[in-house]
């Protein structure tokens, strides 16, 4: 067993990676950090995991200090800019690092800073880390020792773009992802937009023409496309009032023929071997996820408009974050795949 | 006060014609029928009526001859097909007819049999209707005795994109519209894909390239379209958890020098003179139009990926579907365009 | 048309009273404030109300001395505490005054000490107020000044329970009070207790034994009850999803012979006169009263174990705030008392 | 590996068995009938599912014939009547039978009548079966080979108010259980009170007086309850707009002196060695407890009106039904209690 600390655990990756690792039989969480809940037990910020750790308390970093020295794996839940000013202090101990927020999934860091809106503060960290999608980039990750965990909304535009890139079947410019998400995807500090008031009854879009995980889908995609074309993206993610769950839905134009039935077949060859990607003809629905770490994936051609859509629905907790990251360190740690993970939704 | 009859009453459509004319000083509802709820107080089918309507019962179509005989204004809120086969049965004293279902809205009979599979029953009545939506065809509305009002997809898109199709601005070939609907959109009758067990926390795509409103609009659109540009559209609708509420999300290539200034300029300007429309920087959420028959409205063009992005939130209901029959029945009956209906929210 | 201030308009209750009132022929809005919210356009932190308020800002308290100044009538609409310390300076131009916050609502200063932890700083002012629920006291609000209106949960409760009580029907001591309230009955301040990811998908039951307004009901009823009956009551709040509503459960022991159609009677004949009370044998639902006036009642005799239940649910913000708190408004000034006031709900 | 087989599959608790065994490493599910609908995959009707059940079908009970005859333990997951009539027609190999109807754990057939409007068919097998509720009746149950689950609502009332009767700190009559649960209760088939539309925003008591699991909680706290004294106990349940989840609110009358703190500590003392029960001062939550068998408990005295509140949440679908049924199946096959269930919530 694998001793693991958590950095950040008391937002909402965190809490699920609790959640998770509680099964896992390869892990076990040793201490877990949280310097704005410092003090108290993760029982009472998350009465839904008292069963598992009725004692277990949020430190402070500083306080964790003794038993991060003994940690192997270390999961960092933290927000973007704070895992790139922390990572030089984490003890000799810790062999393996699953970075979870986005400091170290874009590999120009003059990207970052454009986006991010400040310099990044360790690019000579960079080139150490591997994207952590093993879908797509499963051969770099085996024998990683430090992964960068996707982010919720790339993860589900990229599953539902990437057969369709890596064969070159569609234009790469101009694609578009038009995205849903629950609202936990926001995290657990408080702001208005995340109120219940705010929320409930609503449907809106946020971020026009500036959300973040663009740079990182055009990133992934990039890798992917045939012949080194260029990839541009427009990305409109939407708030939904629901606790988890993504749906991207993306459109291209086809470079050849296609059509729905030749598309599926290509989605379903690509995806045969993975166990957490449902392929079906059936619209993906975020609810079938929920929980569980599969996407749901189907694509169409639509021959009156000469559109291809592509959909992929997640759980944004799970396969977009905190069961990724642990479908990662399975994999870093020569652990099978699956272990700790669910491929069952939960439902209704 | 004009005397009014809403044929198909039980319906979410048709109630809140009775919740909008309750409060309307113009029109009397004089009889209600709903053959599936015949016999039953409209206060017992919606309580939420019962202090306006304590004992107007709903009643058969042939139980209400009498009253409609005595009738000079007919909303008709019953599903496609049934207004063709019913319309050539009203009295003689109906001197002005608003019908919601999709019967009448497209001009091309065979675009009616193509997207909704049966052969349209009157085609003859096509050019006696004119389509309902004030803010893009008024001129053609005052004066009309006959009125096909909008679907609620259609609405929502339209005056997102009708200033940049109005004004060349953008290709009109090849346009998106991925939307997002609450569920009273797919009516009261009970379906697996509406019960609450199926929606609550779910989001997901439905109706993939074949939704009844995409001939629709783009029949609006080509109308609009400077010299008679062929207009071609994709529409992805979805099922948000929420009763209420349309967000469309609407994208189109430009074709001519644009920027978000000077777009969101032109709809300022377009919108002007509207009582109902709301323009404005920010993104609009459906929330804020709960109850009231506005709209409002952004835009934005993104110069990195040379996407243009229209949005638009409505309440499906009322500025969807029965506040804009009103809105027409307001302009076909010579009264104030406004009378009855509210540009405000009930919030949160 | 009478001059109207709103003091602390901001918050939920303030906004349903803009809400309201821009419907309402006989008051016109000149000025309201908001400090937290000073400087902004009440249309762009409400965008639901930007039809009827294009331009007006929330000012702070200073700010609207002037235009206070000549306004006749003010809505408090603050936290409790706040009214308190500001009603002695209000300008002499304000012939009459709605409170919406707890401060003028216990006649006993001591128990305003006991329940909200601090000492009452205006007692003085407690004989002015008149307690507004027109219902049960309209004869005192006609020619009052000053009206406290009710919180929502003594709404909800005094409405279902006052027949019984006043006829003397049950015993007063050891009544129960189950309730549950949608969230905007928290207000708008961020907390974590009223996030979207916090009460999404969650029942719960909080401020066991010690709710605040507990001590309103017991006062309440124990002015209607026969022969001075001491009255005690447990009062059981419940959060529920939902923006709106509250429905009230509450408990009582026969003192005579009853039976469900016997109380029935009781409750029609005593709401007989009522526009916004409906009693049915139906059981009340919250959404059949959102954004409207009206309180739905009903009420059940169990022979099997002895219990009498009585329900009632009303909209949280409307008669159990601001539409309540306008009701009162109309009375005082002279107007009919369901002005700008709707007796139908919002539904679906 | 014990061989199962799910009778009633199709519905939400078989649903929930078919996830949780999917987990489970001491049975396997071989066949799930589900008449309504023989021939569809598990994966079609439950996408869920998919990842687990790429392939299974649910068969009618005729075409199961075959597969049930190898099979060693049944879960009954039917409506209530049908399980009577059905359960002497199981093969000779089954050796145990977990039934998650109504229909075998009234003990007295009469009680059935009377509540459920029919008569018993099956009155001879009543005493073969136990009453499936561990924390309560674990001697009887290990070892038994028919077990009765417990309705969802009897489960978190009878938890809640079980320490206070076992050890006679309460009088049994009179007793009031006022509880709320999500929508699932109601189980898949469709119905206009459980349609999106109904409920989503809605808060509502049903089933006023007449709630068939009344008689089932009176039959177990009277089994509890010291010197063989009545109970009698009116129940209230409402309909949450959420899923998963009951809360129960239970209140009682004590009969000796009693402190919220030496409840506390009699309800830790009596739960302490139960796994699945999580006794706190914290109100529960029903949202704690989603997707879990955790049962969260909490109790008050009221010193001013001298009632005791206990409370409880359950996941009415594991706890209340399927869970609990997994785990009573655990205990007669002896397998560990715990096997295959989770202590922890999906938060949020």
């Amino acid at each position: 067993v694998i001793s693991v600390g958590i950095i950040g655990g008391s937002g909402f990756t965190g809490a699920e990676l609790l959640r998770l690792l509680a099964a896992h039989p390869g892990f076990e969480v040793v201490v877990t950090t949280g310097d704005s809940q410092a003090g108290s037990r993760v029982a009472d910020l998350y009465p839904s995991l008292a069963g598992a750790y009725p004692t277990l308390p949020f430190v402070s970093i500083e306080e964790a200090r003794d038993e991060l020295a003994g940690v192997e794996l270390v999961f960092l839940a933290l927000p973007h800019g704070t895992s790139q000013s922390l990572i030089g202090q984490l003890p000799s101990s810790v062999r393996w690092i699953v970075d979870l927020s986005a400091d170290f999934r874009l590999r120009d860091p003059s990207l970052y800073q454009r986006w991010y809106g400040e310099p990044h503060t360790a690019p000579e960290e960079l080139p150490r880390f591997v994207y952590g999608l093993p879908e797509l980039f499963r051969d770099e990750i085996v024998g990683a020792s430090r992964v960068a965990a996707p982010g919720c909304y790339p993860t589900a535009a990229t599953l539902a773009l990437a057969p369709l890139v890596e064969a070159g079947l569609v234009k790469t410019s101009g694609l578009l992802v038009d995205a849903a998400s629950g609202v936990s995807g926001a995290g657990r500090a408080l702001k208005s937009t995340t109120a219940f008031c705010t929320v409930d009854e609503d449907f809106t879009a946020y971020g026009l023409l500036s959300h973040r995980h663009t740079p990182e889908m055009e990133q992934v995609l990039g890798r992917l496309a045939a012949g080194d074309a260029e990839v541009s993206l427009l990305f409109t993610p939407h708030l939904a009032p629901m606790n988890r769950g993504i749906l991207a839905t993306c459109y291209a134009r086809p470079r050849v023929d296609v059509s729905t039935s030749s598309l599926l077949d290509c989605y379903r060859e690509r995806y045969a071997d993975e166990p957490f990607v449902v392929v079906s003809e059936r619209s993906p629905s975020t609810k079938a996820t929920l929980g569980s770490n599969s996407a749901h994936v189907t694509v169409r051609y639509d021959e009156r408009t000469g559109w291809v859509v592509a959909l992929c629905a997640i759980d944004n907790l799970v396969k977009g974050a905190s069961g990724q990251a642990i479908q990662c360190a399975n994999l870093i740690t020569g652990q099978a795949e699956e272990t700790g993970l669910s491929r069952i939704g939960v439902y209704p």
